[in-house]
């Protein structure tokens, strides 16, 4: 199996390094002064040095299924699983449907293709659009394939976000098949003007809702989980407890104990957005200035900015500017066109965002 | 796939059930206040909320190797994979091998049973007697067995510990075999008059040695590894990149802080040594009092005592036993016989000793 280009680089980039590979958040927007004081609180109770349950830390399922509900999707703690990050989430759904067909976005985030493959999954690709993803094909598609997994909000890597429209007819299509949907919702809150209900919402018994606090609090704590109906998570349970026992109860209890503050949170969540939107600007001001012919849309929310320089090899390119230090993903990676490049805005800081883009430029002009 | 039995009994029982069924370590001698202490110096530095590398926080891996050498078996840091728990360790190894035959211990760990059925395995079972695994046996299942999966030290679930001279012979049959060794090793440490020397030194590129800080530490960490020789480490990274990142760099960073005062660890093993010694002898002299049909050996460390009541079908005891606010595990469950039973020591106190096994004799006497 191949390693992921962006973690390869993460291991590899020197200290002074440009990255706009990586989906990493801006570490300077860390509430950790917060998540310090969430710690001591959580390790007041000696007995959470202990085992745990596979399922997940009580309290935490519970605060989770809460925040579903008060969004409009009725939830409770038992349709809940708590998965060491969503990338576990998508691994036990897929290890449980192992050797299914199953339906992708093209391009697609790349830590999911890594999945599908690992669980001999058969891909069927199908092009995404400007409001999501093509709905002929999509529907053609489901004849064979038992499961879709689509990204509706800012996708990773293309930033897309599916219209209302789109969902609705997503939802129709989906409602009318047998195919499970595995919707992945990691940015789902970094909505930059407004938040977009989920496709899950509406089909509240056929898909599996992947959450995550690695982009909203912070990576370290290796949280995510699944929602689904008991009837569909009650099968995973056995998985999850193969695969790891459970996930660590320290940091499920630390993130406990900083989201029970239940406003601290929000107002967390708003600074974010508005800190990214301004980011988002940021990189696609300098963008237009130093590098005006890459192509894209703004993004309406996420931690991605898509799209292309006409006839370029990106991956010739991002080779080049290694040794220039700044680092990118090629499309290419993600099953997108080879003139296309993801930049991951949230991560560098506006010097850093100039500096990068004119390290690019000294090597396109070279 | 079918859940653990422990683990759902972990999830069933109520407050006042005293469990021997887990393999839960004695909460009271978690160094809550030294972690704690580490905690805080671990979170000093807010980057360590943000993602890492795949294959674990730099100092600990060194610090884990560091351990290694000490011991005479020279390691480095590119030969540790921090992985979830040692469990995860494990499911990491048997998917890069899934489909593989391996040779294992009869009985053995549930938690390896069902890993392995995950991954496709065909399991040869090899009867597992006083001084280590049937030799003649397991030899001869060699030659169809690719792999083979060893806990040397104080097995789970039987506490047998194999001989100084049954390590050599294993040593010369592995060796001259093509056979890779796995060999857990989670209670090591805990030997109660002197340390034996793992299989994997003598076999350096031919093993998987699987260490964890669950039952030295504490379990909620979830840190365990891998140590292998770079060639058979490699090609695993994509594995663990692909199931979930990364390990928490939190609990990693609240580990290696604890760990990097050796002398602080050096005298918490040798207070745990000592008090599960002392609390081994406290149950096998209450069983002999209370329960004087159960026949067993003393084991030489761990966190087990394993023997039979003869001809009693304990797998039905259990249930009686269970509405008696009592648990341990049926012998059955890890592929032993109907009437063998494995009791933890380690996790409950003197009086819940006593009382838990006056409630089984009560069942019994019924």
């Amino acid at each position: 199996m191949k390693r992921s280009f962006i973690r390869e680089i993460l291991e590899h980039t020197s200290s002074d390094t440009i990255s706009f590979a990586g989906g990493l958040p801006d570490a300077s927007l860390f509430p950790t002064m917060e998540l310090q004081r969430a710690t001591q609180t959580a390790l007041a109770d000696n007995t959470i040095w202990q085992y745990s349950t596979s399922t997940g830390y009580a309290p935490l399922k519970a605060l989770i299924a809460q925040m579903y509900s008060d969004k409009g999707f009725p939830t409770t703690a038992d349709e809940i699983l708590i998965t060491s990050g969503s990338q576990q989430g998508l691994d036990i759904i897929c290890r449980y449907h192992s050797g299914t067909d199953i339906t992708i976005e093209s391009p697609s985030y790349l830590g999911a293709l890594n999945i599908f493959k690992l669980n001999n999954m058969n891909m069927y690709s199908v092009h995404l659009e400007e409001d999501g993803i093509e709905l002929e094909k999509f529907n053609e598609s489901l004849k064979k394939s038992k499961l879709a997994y689509l990204i509706p909000d800012f996708q990773n890597p293309s930033g897309t976000c599916y219209s209302e429209k789109h969902r609705e007819e997503i939802t129709n299509i989906l409602g009318a098949s047998n195919t499970l949907l595995i919707e992945d919702a990691p940015y789902s809150e970094l909505y930059f003007d407004k938040p977009y209900q989920s496709i899950s919402q509406a089909l509240p018994k056929q898909s599996y809702h992947l959450g995550s606090f690695s982009k909203v609090l912070a990576p370290a704590l290796r949280i995510g989980w699944i929602r689904a109906d008991k009837a569909l998570l009650s099968p995973l349970i056995a998985y999850k407890e193969a695969m790891d026992l459970h996930t660590s109860s320290i940091t499920q209890a630390i993130a406990y104990e900083y989201l029970k503050d239940t406003e601290q949170f929000r107002e967390h969540l708003e600074t974010l957005r508005s800190a990214y939107k301004e980011k988002m600007l940021y990189f696609a001001n300098a963008l237009d200035e130093i590098l005006s012919s890459f192509e894209y849309e703004h993004p309406k929310g996420g931690m991605f900015i898509y799209g292309r320089f006409e006839g370029v090899d990106t991956m010739l390119l991002v080779q080049k500017c290694l040794e220039k230090g700044v680092v990118f993903v090629p499309g290419i990676e993600f099953g997108g066109k080879a003139d296309e490049i993801r930049f991951n805005f949230t991560h560098s800081s506006p010097s850093q965002i100039r500096e990068g883009l004119e390290r690019i430029k000294s090597v396109l002009d070279a």
